[in-house]
Protein backbone atom coordinates (compact mmCIF):
# COMPACT_ATOMS: atom_id res chain seq x y z
CA UNK A 1 0.00 0.00 0.00
CA UNK A 2 1.31 3.44 -0.73
CA UNK A 3 3.53 5.31 2.17
CA UNK A 4 1.83 7.89 3.86
CA UNK A 5 3.95 8.70 6.28
CA UNK A 6 8.55 9.95 6.45
CA UNK A 7 10.25 7.89 9.58
CA UNK A 8 13.48 7.22 11.27
CA UNK A 9 14.57 5.47 14.17
CA UNK A 10 17.23 6.67 15.82
CA UNK A 11 19.67 5.76 18.42
CA UNK A 12 19.19 8.80 20.58
CA UNK A 13 16.91 8.95 24.01
CA UNK A 14 13.15 10.29 23.58
CA UNK A 15 14.03 12.94 25.77
CA UNK A 16 16.91 14.20 23.66
CA UNK A 17 15.30 13.40 20.48
CA UNK A 18 11.78 15.55 21.58
CA UNK A 19 13.41 18.45 22.61
CA UNK A 20 15.98 18.28 18.79
CA UNK A 21 12.38 17.41 17.40
CA UNK A 22 11.04 20.87 18.18
CA UNK A 23 13.94 22.59 17.58
CA UNK A 24 14.55 21.37 13.92
CA UNK A 25 10.79 22.05 13.42
CA UNK A 26 11.85 25.73 14.33
CA UNK A 27 14.29 25.41 12.30
CA UNK A 28 12.27 24.07 9.12
CA UNK A 29 9.50 27.35 10.02
CA UNK A 30 7.12 24.92 11.46
CA UNK A 31 5.14 26.07 14.92
CA UNK A 32 4.00 23.53 17.02
CA UNK A 33 0.13 24.40 17.44
CA UNK A 34 -1.11 21.15 19.12
CA UNK A 35 0.24 18.57 21.06
CA UNK A 36 -0.78 15.35 22.50
CA UNK A 37 1.17 13.18 25.19
CA UNK A 38 -0.48 10.18 24.21
CA UNK A 39 0.79 7.85 26.95
CA UNK A 40 -0.34 10.02 29.22
CA UNK A 41 -4.05 10.21 27.65
CA UNK A 42 -4.00 6.28 27.43
CA UNK A 43 -2.89 6.26 30.96
CA UNK A 44 -5.93 8.31 32.05
CA UNK A 45 -8.77 7.81 29.93
CA UNK A 46 -7.68 3.71 29.66
CA UNK A 47 -5.31 3.15 32.75
CA UNK A 48 -2.93 1.83 29.60
CA UNK A 49 0.78 1.06 29.69
CA UNK A 50 2.45 2.62 26.57
CA UNK A 51 5.42 3.63 25.61
CA UNK A 52 6.41 7.44 25.85
CA UNK A 53 5.02 9.12 22.90
CA UNK A 54 3.58 12.67 21.84
CA UNK A 55 2.28 13.74 18.65
CA UNK A 56 3.37 17.11 17.52
CA UNK A 57 0.65 19.18 15.64
CA UNK A 58 2.98 21.23 13.13
CA UNK A 59 1.59 23.98 11.20
CA UNK A 60 3.53 26.76 8.45
CA UNK A 61 0.83 29.49 8.62
CA UNK A 62 1.84 30.55 5.16
CA UNK A 63 0.99 26.85 3.59
CA UNK A 64 -1.97 26.57 5.64
CA UNK A 65 -3.28 29.53 4.56
CA UNK A 66 -2.49 28.54 0.86
CA UNK A 67 -3.90 24.95 1.11
CA UNK A 68 -7.41 25.96 2.93
CA UNK A 69 -7.83 29.04 -0.07
CA UNK A 70 -7.50 26.47 -2.79
CA UNK A 71 -9.41 23.39 -1.29
CA UNK A 72 -10.94 24.10 2.56
CA UNK A 73 -11.24 20.30 3.07
CA UNK A 74 -7.78 20.35 3.23
CA UNK A 75 -7.94 21.68 6.51
CA UNK A 76 -9.00 18.59 7.80
CA UNK A 77 -5.63 17.03 7.33
CA UNK A 78 -3.91 20.02 9.53
CA UNK A 79 -1.90 20.46 11.31
CA UNK A 80 0.83 18.36 9.70
CA UNK A 81 1.29 15.40 12.42
CA UNK A 82 4.77 14.65 14.02
CA UNK A 83 4.67 11.69 16.36
CA UNK A 84 8.24 11.76 18.25
CA UNK A 85 7.57 7.40 20.20
CA UNK A 86 10.14 5.71 22.40
CA UNK A 87 11.25 2.60 20.69
CA UNK A 88 13.48 1.34 24.08
CA UNK A 89 16.49 2.45 25.31
CA UNK A 90 18.22 5.03 23.33
CA UNK A 91 15.82 4.04 20.58
CA UNK A 92 13.06 6.58 19.59
CA UNK A 93 11.15 6.63 16.13
CA UNK A 94 10.17 9.80 15.09
CA UNK A 95 7.03 9.38 12.13
CA UNK A 96 5.99 12.73 9.69
CA UNK A 97 2.52 12.32 7.83
CA UNK A 98 3.48 13.12 4.14
CA UNK A 99 2.11 16.38 3.10
CA UNK A 100 2.02 14.80 -0.29
CA UNK A 101 -0.88 12.55 0.77
CA UNK A 102 -3.13 15.43 0.13
CA UNK A 103 -2.58 15.44 -3.55
CA UNK A 104 -4.00 11.80 -3.34
CA UNK A 105 -7.27 13.17 -2.56
CA UNK A 106 -7.64 16.72 -4.20
CA UNK A 107 -6.37 17.99 -7.44
CA UNK A 108 -7.12 21.72 -6.35
CA UNK A 109 -4.88 24.24 -8.28
CA UNK A 110 -1.60 25.15 -6.21
CA UNK A 111 -2.33 22.41 -3.99
CA UNK A 112 0.98 20.23 -4.90
CA UNK A 113 2.97 23.24 -4.95
CA UNK A 114 1.84 23.44 -1.34
CA UNK A 115 2.45 19.71 -0.45
CA UNK A 116 5.85 19.48 -2.26
CA UNK A 117 7.01 22.85 -0.10
CA UNK A 118 5.52 21.38 3.50
CA UNK A 119 6.75 17.67 2.28
CA UNK A 120 10.65 19.45 1.90
CA UNK A 121 10.57 21.87 4.78
CA UNK A 122 10.20 18.15 6.76
CA UNK A 123 12.26 16.16 4.82
CA UNK A 124 14.89 18.66 5.58
CA UNK A 125 14.12 18.30 9.33
CA UNK A 126 14.37 14.43 9.16
CA UNK A 127 17.92 14.86 7.62
CA UNK A 128 19.29 17.44 10.56
CA UNK A 129 17.70 15.02 12.66
CA UNK A 130 19.54 12.08 11.27
CA UNK A 131 22.43 14.10 10.30
CA UNK A 132 23.41 15.51 13.19
CA UNK A 133 23.44 12.42 15.16
CA UNK A 134 26.88 10.66 15.30
CA UNK A 135 25.82 7.48 16.54
CA UNK A 136 22.64 6.99 14.57
CA UNK A 137 21.16 3.91 13.50
CA UNK A 138 18.23 5.44 10.96
CA UNK A 139 16.09 3.83 8.34
CA UNK A 140 14.15 6.51 6.28
CA UNK A 141 11.15 5.55 4.67
CA UNK B 1 -10.59 11.62 -6.92
CA UNK B 2 -11.73 10.06 -3.85
CA UNK B 3 -13.69 11.96 -0.60
CA UNK B 4 -11.76 11.97 2.36
CA UNK B 5 -14.21 14.14 4.28
CA UNK B 6 -17.63 13.81 5.35
CA UNK B 7 -19.29 17.32 5.40
CA UNK B 8 -22.69 19.29 5.51
CA UNK B 9 -23.67 22.79 5.65
CA UNK B 10 -25.68 23.98 7.91
CA UNK B 11 -28.46 26.94 8.17
CA UNK B 12 -27.20 28.03 11.77
CA UNK B 13 -25.17 30.35 13.38
CA UNK B 14 -21.12 29.90 13.57
CA UNK B 15 -21.54 29.60 17.50
CA UNK B 16 -24.55 27.48 17.90
CA UNK B 17 -23.08 24.75 15.55
CA UNK B 18 -19.81 24.83 17.11
CA UNK B 19 -21.48 24.35 20.41
CA UNK B 20 -23.67 21.98 19.08
CA UNK B 21 -20.98 19.61 17.53
CA UNK B 22 -19.03 19.94 20.71
CA UNK B 23 -22.12 18.18 22.57
CA UNK B 24 -22.47 15.67 20.03
CA UNK B 25 -18.82 14.68 19.63
CA UNK B 26 -19.27 14.05 23.34
CA UNK B 27 -22.40 12.21 22.83
CA UNK B 28 -20.85 9.97 20.23
CA UNK B 29 -17.97 9.31 22.43
CA UNK B 30 -15.43 11.46 21.79
CA UNK B 31 -13.18 13.69 23.39
CA UNK B 32 -11.49 17.04 22.24
CA UNK B 33 -7.99 16.70 22.76
CA UNK B 34 -6.99 19.44 20.67
CA UNK B 35 -8.63 23.29 19.28
CA UNK B 36 -7.08 25.33 16.56
CA UNK B 37 -8.71 28.22 16.00
CA UNK B 38 -7.34 28.78 12.64
CA UNK B 39 -8.94 32.26 12.05
CA UNK B 40 -6.77 33.79 15.21
CA UNK B 41 -3.95 31.77 14.20
CA UNK B 42 -3.77 33.06 10.59
CA UNK B 43 -4.99 37.22 11.99
CA UNK B 44 -1.77 36.48 14.78
CA UNK B 45 1.03 34.77 12.63
CA UNK B 46 0.46 36.15 8.93
CA UNK B 47 -2.23 39.21 9.97
CA UNK B 48 -4.93 37.72 7.66
CA UNK B 49 -8.67 37.41 7.90
CA UNK B 50 -10.51 34.34 6.96
CA UNK B 51 -13.82 33.23 8.28
CA UNK B 52 -14.05 32.03 11.36
CA UNK B 53 -12.74 28.15 11.57
CA UNK B 54 -11.77 26.09 14.23
CA UNK B 55 -10.17 22.44 13.70
CA UNK B 56 -11.35 20.35 16.69
CA UNK B 57 -9.43 17.03 16.89
CA UNK B 58 -11.82 14.64 18.15
CA UNK B 59 -10.43 11.41 19.96
CA UNK B 60 -11.88 8.00 21.50
CA UNK B 61 -9.14 6.31 23.42
CA UNK B 62 -10.18 3.19 23.04
CA UNK B 63 -10.44 3.40 18.80
CA UNK B 64 -6.57 5.14 18.87
CA UNK B 65 -4.84 2.59 21.08
CA UNK B 66 -6.43 -0.10 19.00
CA UNK B 67 -4.91 1.74 16.01
CA UNK B 68 -1.75 2.09 16.88
CA UNK B 69 -1.07 -1.03 18.24
CA UNK B 70 -1.78 -2.50 14.98
CA UNK B 71 -0.09 -0.13 13.30
CA UNK B 72 1.97 2.70 14.81
CA UNK B 73 2.34 5.03 11.85
CA UNK B 74 -1.88 5.87 12.17
CA UNK B 75 -0.97 8.04 15.19
CA UNK B 76 0.20 10.57 12.45
CA UNK B 77 -3.36 10.71 11.35
CA UNK B 78 -4.64 11.20 14.84
CA UNK B 79 -6.74 12.66 16.58
CA UNK B 80 -9.64 12.58 13.78
CA UNK B 81 -10.06 16.41 12.98
CA UNK B 82 -13.36 17.93 12.69
CA UNK B 83 -13.71 21.75 11.27
CA UNK B 84 -16.22 23.96 11.68
CA UNK B 85 -16.40 27.12 9.62
CA UNK B 86 -18.22 30.13 9.20
CA UNK B 87 -19.82 29.81 5.68
CA UNK B 88 -21.76 33.28 5.35
CA UNK B 89 -24.70 34.30 7.74
CA UNK B 90 -26.34 31.94 10.09
CA UNK B 91 -24.64 29.00 7.95
CA UNK B 92 -21.65 26.63 8.71
CA UNK B 93 -19.50 24.19 7.22
CA UNK B 94 -19.17 21.31 9.02
CA UNK B 95 -16.07 18.75 7.95
CA UNK B 96 -15.11 15.65 9.08
CA UNK B 97 -11.81 13.53 8.58
CA UNK B 98 -13.03 10.38 7.07
CA UNK B 99 -11.51 7.46 8.89
CA UNK B 100 -12.01 4.99 6.17
CA UNK B 101 -8.93 6.94 4.76
CA UNK B 102 -6.70 5.24 6.75
CA UNK B 103 -7.65 1.73 5.20
CA UNK B 104 -6.33 3.44 2.24
CA UNK B 105 -2.73 3.69 3.66
CA UNK B 106 -2.74 0.43 6.23
CA UNK B 107 -4.22 -2.99 5.39
CA UNK B 108 -3.23 -3.86 9.01
CA UNK B 109 -5.26 -6.63 10.78
CA UNK B 110 -7.97 -5.02 12.81
CA UNK B 111 -7.79 -1.54 11.42
CA UNK B 112 -10.89 -1.83 8.87
CA UNK B 113 -13.07 -2.46 11.93
CA UNK B 114 -11.27 0.53 14.46
CA UNK B 115 -12.03 2.83 11.17
CA UNK B 116 -15.23 1.97 10.64
CA UNK B 117 -16.43 1.80 14.18
CA UNK B 118 -14.72 5.52 14.31
CA UNK B 119 -16.55 6.69 10.83
CA UNK B 120 -20.18 5.08 12.40
CA UNK B 121 -19.72 7.34 15.16
CA UNK B 122 -18.92 10.61 13.48
CA UNK B 123 -21.57 9.66 11.05
CA UNK B 124 -24.11 9.07 13.51
CA UNK B 125 -23.09 13.06 15.13
CA UNK B 126 -23.34 14.40 11.66
CA UNK B 127 -27.08 12.63 11.60
CA UNK B 128 -27.74 14.18 14.61
CA UNK B 129 -26.20 17.71 13.88
CA UNK B 130 -28.36 17.95 10.53
CA UNK B 131 -31.44 16.10 11.98
CA UNK B 132 -31.94 18.08 15.38
CA UNK B 133 -32.18 21.36 13.22
CA UNK B 134 -35.56 22.15 11.84
CA UNK B 135 -34.45 24.40 9.36
CA UNK B 136 -31.99 22.59 8.09
CA UNK B 137 -30.13 22.94 4.65
CA UNK B 138 -27.39 19.71 4.58
CA UNK B 139 -25.97 18.30 1.77
CA UNK B 140 -23.90 15.27 2.83
CA UNK B 141 -20.51 14.16 0.94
Amino acid sequence: MTDFTMSATITAPYETTLARVRTLLADAGFGVLTEIDLQATLRAKLDLEIAPQVILGACRPQLAHRAIEVDPRVATMLPCNVVVASAGEDRTRVEVFDPAVMTSFSDADGLAEVAAEARERLCGMMRALTGDLEDRDATRA
